[in-house]
């Protein structure tokens, strides 16, 4: 027997056995499908303990309707001790201020108060309820995420980083995850997709009705980080040879435009596209004109496969707020709009300098310690690497380092100022490859530029550090040796970092990810090397 | 006399000295005031050489109709040897494809090709015009700018880094700069008066008419980084109490929209900021129903103080086309569009990956080497005070070293995983903070993971190292030193970089820009000493 189907006993021995086992979220589903004057009836068949734990249990949409036909005693009654009750919030209302939303949050969750947290989080816009669930640790992630109905929790989704967010999808019953994934747009639903593991994400797409299954088959067939990936198949479409006054009659039949709707796109019989047909033109314009006489033709589609990185610079450059997309034979296939390519940007951003430190953007912060410590050590091994050459280095020079120890001493300071000489270079030159404003058509000017700043900050920094060596350890032939080393050092650095991105690049290797660690090696190895080198030559 | 009065054989005389002593530029501006007929008239009296140097200063604007005015016979004489001659360029057109925008534009800089090379730029959007004008060296940047019109080049003018863009309105003559302002928007032209230097950018401003002086000044009262310094004041407003008939027929007066309008202002008599009324829902309203009826007033606005990343982050978060800026009192004062927050998150994290290095975002590419090396050097004198201090550390260890060398060949191994460990967290920390994921509220939950990793990495890399150490030098007892110092120093490399950008807040230093310089710091120190601590205790 389902559980829709128990009668008022059955109903309330189930509540008091899930009661008694602490079976919050199993009360919570029954609850759920309980019209209100059932839950009243439940209510008041309860002891007083059960009437609180079940009334905590109750969502704010249901509430309202059940305080209103609840026995007035017994409403008062629950909402006095109700433990979100305003009253007893009172006193922290005054600190409430300087308390962060995560320690208000995680306060509320550790004493039990989930409606005063679901409260919190409801305040909240979709995007940043999930900039606050990434904040928390996922036990309680998790106690808040059940809480949720399945509506908010589908918008929440979205917003979430990709590791966080398929955790969370997963530990929703396939139900809730239908009815949370049936809010998303679609291109927001490829996303979740494409996020859940194989199994999972396959069953949700197959749990779709066949038309939408279909959509979301085509967009899924293409590379995520590609306009067809961050396309959305919402836009409007009219036809070139019809009047503005039929344009306006169909746009109000539908009474709302999809979001972002800046623009409608003008197609022929073919679904080729033509051009398009701006909001701020349509409503300038008179009733009798033709779609053709004032739309944009100048307008251009992005072809489907179009780099994300393509897409965010065309948006930039020619600030654009949507943008058609079509197929290489001109059919219009949907559109991208501004605010899709504001988060792609900002991921790149984001992915780029944890990148540089060997992280992954879309890692849950909270991850376990096993998991992230696996991550993490990767890139400390490839270090070890770099770290093992630099050592071998020095190790060559063991006869010099036993018989002058100031060289042990001051030669970490060569490896590091070169290592930040190259750096400079090095991102400079990265940041130029990815505007697009480094290129064989230039990277002459900037080498001999990078290499006159190299050798006029390698002199400058020599006579500092020989003076200063010279003074600590009262030897002229140290000074001379370090000065030479760090001109030496700080040349190869600029060098080094004009060329190792334009080498990995020519591999195929992201210079942004590969290219600081690449560098280092370099600048240790130059500078060890030619520190030591140059003190066995002339101070042995 | 002023140029503009001259007579045909004063003007004849004119070009003819300009062109004598070289000065193009004087030709450009002669060329420039005249009709069609006058240039056709003025080209006629030259001898052929003069001719053809004439003619390649015409603007691609006033070419075709001199053409139509010209003798035909000395038309084609003029297209055929000029030097961006289609048929010239032909064996060319195959490579094309395959040589970068920059490389072409400098070959026809090189080659004198002016107008060739003015052809390629026209074809950008000023957006992208801009980055190739950046990618030029300064010399071929101002010979490309020289030749612009004043309106193109105010386009341009504004996509320039601050940098670049002033130090080329600076190479315009006033009335070429006060023609290229007119061109920019309100909110353009205050970024540009605020890159110029004081004087300039003051007598700029003093040349605008009464009401845009105004206007700027007040604009120029809002700091740069905030919703006032984004705003533009471009916005359309209607009354809550009209009909929407009348707004539409209010819209058909204006023909044109000004860009990005998704959304008109609602306000009442007094000005005060009461919602919105998108296009998309005034297109699906009928005529008769009242703008209080369709407004969105929940739609919030933002106050002219919050700060841009705070503006960046609410366009994100709630998906916005743009949004109204109100006083502290409510009055509308403007509105901010996607299209300036895109450009401001851009610039963001552009800042934040070059701030790692030491660099301005802000600066030119080809900045002369004195300057660049002098921005440079600032970067390299504070690694050289913390160089220093871990040269002093290792210092203290001298005896340790003269009797053990495998120290000295071991040591960067200690002090580099240390450095790679901490950047990981200091990275994770930092965007923690930036997103207000990481406050008071957990710290602590952050705290014990983070030290989970560092004590598993560590013990996982001091095995293995020590392992290493063994093999290479034959000494257990070195062994044990170094993978004890390792773990040491990667804990603590974890626990630094988890506070440091919190101290550094607390003192109100971007950790972004100064956390890695810190951390390396500390890391390094922690890792000598700790490493030749133990061996001096252990070992001899």
């Amino acid at each position: 027997m389902s559980e829709e189907a128990l009668s008022a006993v059955e109903l309330q021995e189930a509540v008091t056995e899930a009661l008694g086992k602490g079976k919050l979220k199993r009360v919570r589903r029954i609850l759920r499908d309980l019209t209100a004057q059932e839950a009243v009836d439940l209510l008041q068949q309860l002891d007083e303990q059960q009437q609180q734990l079940v009334w905590n249990q109750i969502g704010d949409e249901a509430e309202q309707e059940i305080l209103l036909l609840l026995d007035p005693a017994l409403a008062e009654h629950l909402l006095l001790h109700s433990n979100d009750n305003p009253d007893t919030l009172e006193p922290e209302a005054d600190e409430a201020e300087e308390v962060s939303p995560i320690a208000q949050v995680r306060e509320a969750l550790e004493g039990g108060r989930f409606k005063r947290a679901l409260k919190i989080l409801g305040k909240l816009h979709p995007a940043q309820a999930a900039g606050l669930l990434e904040a928390l640790p996922p036990s309680e992630r998790s106690s808040i995420w059940s809480r949720l109905d399945s509506a908010r929790a589908g918008r929440i989704l979205v917003h979430l980083r990709e590791e966080v967010g398929a955790g969370l999808a997963m530990e929703m019953a396939d139900g809730e995850l239908l009815d949370a994934a049936r809010q998303l747009d679609l291109d927001d639903l490829v996303d979740l997709i494409q996020a859940l593991p194989f199994g999972p994400g396959r069953q949700l797409l197959l749990s779709m009705d066949v038309k939408k299954r279909q959509q979301l088959a085509d967009m899924l067939s293409y590379p995520e980080e590609s306009a067809g990936g961050l396309m959305n198949i919402d836009h409007i479409s009219v036809r070139a040879d019809v009047r503005v006054g039929s344009v306006l009659r169909y746009l109000r039949l539908l009474e709302d435009l999809p979001d972002h709707t800046d623009k409608l796109m003008v197609v022929d019989r073919e679904n080729h596209y033509l051009g398009v047909l701006r909001l701020s033109r349509l409503v300038t314009s008179m009733a009798d004109e033709l779609v053709s006489e004032v739309m944009d033709s100048e307008f251009k589609a992005l072809d489907v496969l179009t780099s994300s990185q393509e897409v965010a610079r065309q948006f930039e450059d020619l600030d654009m707020l949507s943008a058609a997309v079509t197929s290489e034979d001109g059919v219009l296939l949907g559109r991208i709009t501004v605010d899709d390519v504001m988060d792609s940007i900002r991921e790149d951003s984001e992915r780029a300098i944890m990148g540089m430190a060997g992280l992954d953007d879309e890692a849950d912060m909270f991850a376990p310690v096993l998991t992230s410590t696996r991550r993490r050590s990767v890139w400390l091994g490839c270090n070890l690497i770099t770290a093992f050459l630099a050592a071998s280095v020095i190790g060559q020079f063991q006869g010099a380092l036993e018989q002058i120890v100031a060289l042990a001493v001051l030669m970490p300071v060569v490896a590091s100022m070169g290592g930040i000489a190259g750096s400079q270079t090095l991102t400079l030159v990265i940041r130029g490859l990815a505007l697009g404003q480094v290129d064989t058509g230039n990277l002459k000017v900037l080498l001999g530029k990078e290499l006159g700043i190299g050798t006029l900050n390698g002199l400058l920094w020599a006579v500092l550090v020989a003076g200063v060596a010279i003074l600590w350890f009262g030897s002229l032939g140290i000074g001379w040796v370090i000065g030479l080393a760090i001109l030496i050092n700080l040349v190869c650095a600029v060098l080094a970092g004009l060329l190792i991105p334009l080498i990995l690049r020519r591999f195929g290797i992201d210079p942004a990810l590969a290219g600081s660690m690449v560098l280092m090696a370099v600048t240790d190895v130059v500078g060890f090397s030619s520190f030591l080198g140059l003190a066995t030559v002339f101070l042995l």
